[in-house]
């Protein structure tokens, strides 16, 4: 009796930075809640990371041991799940060059995620074409390893919606050969706001709170959050809307009862700024201590992280070789 | 006592069709004349050659052995070159994708090269981006085998300067690990004109003598050949500007003395156009005859050419392949 083969999921991160609570509340938890049912390939993009750090490889290297550190810290799992890097599978490189005869330069324009970043950068004509060329590479991660479900936020189905026009006009060209990818928005994958309250939680913003801060630094960070301007006394009105510390205490606190009354006296007047901060200081500190202690003992042990990236490695390559080898069959370019 | 390492030069070929006259005045001759000097590597592009042909692999297939075939039957040897597949060196892409964030889309949209193939193609912003890549791709094919010399047409020089602002870039951004490419124009390079007399000679605009046509193929296509429309009888005078039978002469006949006693008698009127036709095609029958031959014996075993191109495409690719291994480590991306 052999059990169904399961799904393969692509999901993964760009190792520019320590993960933040941003990416526990918009992925990671999703990683983890998938992790049984589904084939989860967790994808270390440095070639990505690259396309915009091209000065910078250090900051990119270092990165690769930080995030993987921070997924198997949070739950992420690396006997259920295949961690692997970008750069080490050439085979995403190949595929990505077939794909781009697939795919107009107006085409690659057109595209409101590199629109936005090219917007969000000040690139402008200067885009390097490696960036503007990312979505065909994401397609390219995404199909080596034959994944068939992308788990993304909403503003990363344009990402998806090109993959798939890649793979109606590879499999219209040279036959049938890869499945359309089904993308899926996890209800959890709310983006969380900066605590500056400006913008959403950014690596590089200088506003976000890693998962591998340390108590004094989350204290500081939290005391220092972005609430109500117009709430100085403590029995001031208070007002929600874009105030982060509830924000934040939407996403992490589970006593919504409690929550709620909070909430309601605030509003009226007669809570104090301080004690909400503390209050979610408190319910953060619970997710972040054993999240902080599984990574020290990683931190101890850089080895046993290269280990699991190696073996994810090997793995995903295996799976990218029969893929190239079906595309080149395809595409006639099989010679000997 | 050790022999001083050959330099490298690499040229190579678009398998989209057979070669013809065209190519023999303008690469294949200098190919024949560097072989003894120079390590030569020939690139069968077959890449390239998919990024305008997508959608017909079929024929690039086909034309790798063709154009292979041209190459040796015009004297081309393969026991002093290194004949090798594009596609089957992954290495190539590999570089290409690091290449990418090193250029910009502003930069990439000046190339003249690219600026002209999408106005005679028509592309304008329909452009494949594989196609508007190109150029970065030509310079990692250059520098995945380590080539130092690139013998070109003077139209495509600019290729080569943004090849070696590449080099510069990357030596600037990861330490030296490039040498800077010299482009050869071979004196012989000069571009033939096609037989209707229009543009240049092209493998697809059917204005062109194959190195393989038969001897009568040879003659209809010289006696149609695009003359003097002025001379319409034997004693007209004769225009030697634009005049295709003479601009071939000029490159075929090796007796310059009668030639241009020919020539002042055309001018002055007193010879046929038939005349000059028999005069030129006997001498294109006294190249073509041996490279027919040479070609015939290839034809009926392709098996050796396959096994040709197999065993260059293994020394490229370990070439390659230390390449990529140096660039991983100057990229600080070679992880295990």
């Amino acid at each position: 009796m052999e059990s169904a083969k399961k799904q393969i999921v692509l999901t993964g991160d760009r190792p520019t930075g320590k993960l933040h609570l941003g990416h526990f509340v918009g992925s990671l938890q999703n990683r983890v809640k998938m992790q049984d049912e589904y084939d989860q390939f967790i994808l270390v993009a440095d070639v990505q990371a690259l396309t915009d750090n091209s000065e910078n490889p250090e900051k990119v290297r270092k990165n690769i041991l930080e995030t993987t550190m921070d997924n198997i810290a949070v739950g992420v799992d690396p006997d259920k799940n295949t961690f692997f890097i970008q750069s080490m599978i050439p085979e995403i490189a190949d595929l990505t060059i077939y794909f781009l005869n697939l795919v107009t330069l107006s085409r690659l324009m057109r595209n409101p995620t590199v629109k936005d970043e090219v917007k969000q950068k000040g690139y402008e004509n200067n885009i390097p074409a490696g960036f503007l060329c990312y979505p065909v590479s994401q397609a390219a991660d995404i199909l080596c390893v034959k994944a068939s479900i992308v788990p993304v936020g909403e503003d990363q189905l344009p990402q998806i919606e090109q993959a798939n026009e890649i793979v109606d006009k590879f499999n219209a060209t040279y036959g049938q050969t890869f499945d359309r990818i089904k993308p899926i928005v996890p209800k959890s994958g709310a983006r969380l706001s900066g605590t500056d309250g400006k913008s959403k939680m950014g690596k590089s913003l200088g506003n976000g709170i890693s998962l591998s801060d340390e108590t004094s630094i989350v204290k500081e960070k939290v005391m220092n959050m972005y609430t109500d301007p117009l709430h100085i006394n403590k029995n001031d009105i208070g007002h929600l809307e874009g105030n982060v510390v509830f924000e934040y205490l939407d996403a992490f606190d589970a006593d919504k009862k409690s929550l709620d009354e909070l909430k309601e006296n605030y509003v009226k007047g007669g809570i104090g700024d301080v004690e909400v901060k503390m209050r979610l200081f408190k319910i953060l500190e619970e997710t972040l201590t054993p999240i902080r202690e599984r990574r020290k003992v990683l931190e101890n042990n850089p080895k046993t992280v290269l280990d699991i990236l190696a073996r994810g490695t090997e793995r995903a390559r295996a799976i990218a070789k029969e893929t190239m080898k079906e595309v080149r069959s395809k595409m006639r370019i099989d010679y000997f």
